[in-house]
């Protein structure tokens, strides 16, 4: 593989029963199982680091090895059956991915670019270094820090744990330096950031190769509710073409200039006087989900022709208007899940519903629908009706 | 399950993870590689018998069991774990498929249905109790019953297998009652037909449920070297659109009349006096593969939904033009398949290549690529150029 032509070490794991390299994915959520989806038409089988036999990719894929994906010893034993390795999500402590590469591992995105997508105040400061407008921050280790800062920006304002958040959790809107003192006096590592006056939020998806291509998909709007996505409008209404290519080259930048290879989520912040950096996630990502029948080439696709080095396919709409609507589990009322689906296939014969392998809980992300068509209006009503269906068996 | 609101049999093995029923598919070629891939959408992981763990479908799965498909016991252990068993092909033997379901099993197609796709004989003397147009035919058993049938429609003529022909095994063109002496002497049944004066060849491939509900794909037009299908061109070139409706009702008919539940695929002779059926099969077919990014449901989501008694998904075009390319193993020589992969996503970033997990033979099926446009001609020197790279790896 020309992984190893580009610099990086080639352990030659190469499936001898296929003649292609062997990708491992450190995680088995829901990106893993649908990239190892998308992995299968590219001759491959997804190799899966699970913490579980029942997450949701170890329920579809052949070759899955069980382990804790803090514990190097594990990761490294999964390593050696792999030509890349790459990640589901961003837990994968930075020292043990550091120590991978170390040994002689393929590892995308490395250390350095992931440092990036772990940890907020990093993140912010290279961002701020380069340039690129995210809002007003600072670390918050004290009271007093936090008091200051406060008074600089307004309350309330937002506090977010520098490590570890996700969906919501590991943020928190506080109204004054007493309601926070509780976190602030807990140890956590904070950042405080400004509460941003929200048009609404954008995302922005690339990909890059270690060769160095970039591609960009159209830029999305993401709806979100109690910190959670629920909808993805691609692409997202009524943006200005130019501030969408704007926003295509901003990804592309932060994509070369972190180094990152893979898929790159460049979530971000629409206000009245532009548009600002919230967060970085250097994986699949929920708000590209609709990539997969809406564009040529599915996040998941290109994220695996990144970490491989092949070149990257192209990023255009199958559709004028895609939607995809979040599955969120609901109360455990009313008929099950097989008896759902058949309802949504008769309803919305259109829908294309992606299911992720997991027990219903409430709020957790169990599937999506997709909807293509003409207008976003009717396509999105498609969409949501479905998913709110899926996820709470009542008719909309 | 509905399957047993239908009247089947539910055996209960309903997965407890997922909360949905189990789809076993017998066989493990590309057609259950594509179909796992397709299960994932929709909560599913396709269990699957194998005859080996190297199997293109086996690779790629978490539920593999090992066995022989003609042998009863190995199948009734298959299938208790399944709520609903279906195929990859038709080669498991008719009293075998009987007794699975009178053991309690729910299979999909029946063996009732599946006769008339193993055995060719019965298929012809149905379809013309149907009044359904076939080319002249007739059992042939000894050299006399060849040589009359030859006098009757002319000179060369084609003999085929009863049982388990296959991509142009078990056919035969003969020009005389002479040089056919040694096969017609050898037992096998056979059967004589009229080798009919082609126009081109077509597909229609329709789905039906066991509700009864019957959707229909667009017909194709499938170009034939050697016997096997290396090009599919959706829709049909030129085809009226009142013959290919007509076409579209006479799969359906075909559907019902034979009782199939699952995708079938009835293979056409186009000729210049109408067309005439040439094969049925039922299962998801070589001429179908386009559906996979080139219709709403791909013909293996509507297999699925089929044989779960699910509705089934719409049926129309992403594309005003979609052709599929077949990749048949070339010699051994040139880049490896990675190679050739990497090659051929730099000069067709448009392609889908799909690769089956099959090393590689001469005239061996290896995988496909689909290209979607505008224009007919593009879209197959597009497709027809990577396949033809990927095989060979040879430029075009």
């Amino acid at each position: 593989m020309r992984v190893g032509a580009a610099g990086s070490p080639n352990l030659g794991a190469m499936d001898s029963r296929t003649g292609l390299p062997v990708v491992g994915m450190v995680g088995a959520g829901q990106l893993a199982r649908m990239t190892h989806q998308a992995a299968i038409s590219v001759g491959q089988s997804l190799r899966i680091f699970a913490a579980a036999p029942d997450d949701g990719a170890a329920l579809v894929a052949a070759d899955v090895v069980i382990g804790d994906h803090t514990d190097l010893g594990d990761l490294g034993r999964f390593a050696a059956g792999c030509d890349v390795l790459t990640f589901d999500h961003e837990h994968v402590p930075t020292e043990v991915v550091t120590a991978l590469a170390a040994a002689g591992h393929a590892v995308f995105p490395s250390a350095a670019a992931l440092r990036y997508a772990q940890d907020k105040q990093a993140m912010r400061a290279r961002l701020g270094e380069l340039g690129i407008g995210v809002p007003r921050w600072a670390p918050v280790r004290t009271a007093q820090e936090l008091l200051e800062f406060g008074e600089r920006v307004g309350w309330p304002l937002v506090l977010k744990a520098v490590r570890g958040g996700y969906d919501g959790a590991g943020v928190w809107i506080v109204g004054s330096g007493q309601e926070a003192a509780e976190l602030v006096g807990s140890g956590i590592p904070l950042i405080a950031e400004e509460r941003v006056p929200l048009v609404r939020e954008l995302s922005v998806l690339v990909a890059r190769s270690p060769f160095g291509q970039g591609a960009a998909w159209p830029v999305v709007e993401t709806v979100q509710q109690d910190g959670v996505c629920v909808q993805v409008l691609a692409p997202a209404p009524g943006l200005a073409a130019v501030t969408a290519e704007r926003l295509q080259a901003l990804g592309l930048r932060i994509a070369a200039e972190l180094g990152v290879v893979g898929v790159l989520a460049v979530e971000l912040f629409e206000t009245a006087d532009g548009v600002l950096v919230n967060e970085l996630a250097m994986r699949p990502h929920n708000s590209g989900h609709w990539t997969i029948e809406g564009a040529r080439t599915s996040q998941f696709e290109q994220h695996l022709r990144a970490v491989l080095d092949y070149p990257l396919g192209v990023t255009g709409m199958t559709a004028a208007a895609v939607v995809t609507a979040n599955v969120l589990g609901g109360p455990a009322v009313g008929p099950g899940i097989d008896e759902r689906l058949h309802h949504v296939m008769a309803r919305w014969p259109e829908a294309k519903v992606h299911l992720y392998g997991k027990r219903v809980r409430p709020g957790r992300k169990l599937g999506h629908v997709t909807v293509l068509g003409d207008r976003l209006e009717l396509v999105r009503e498609r969409a949501v009706g479905a998913a709110r269906y899926l996820a709470e068996g009542v008719r909309p």
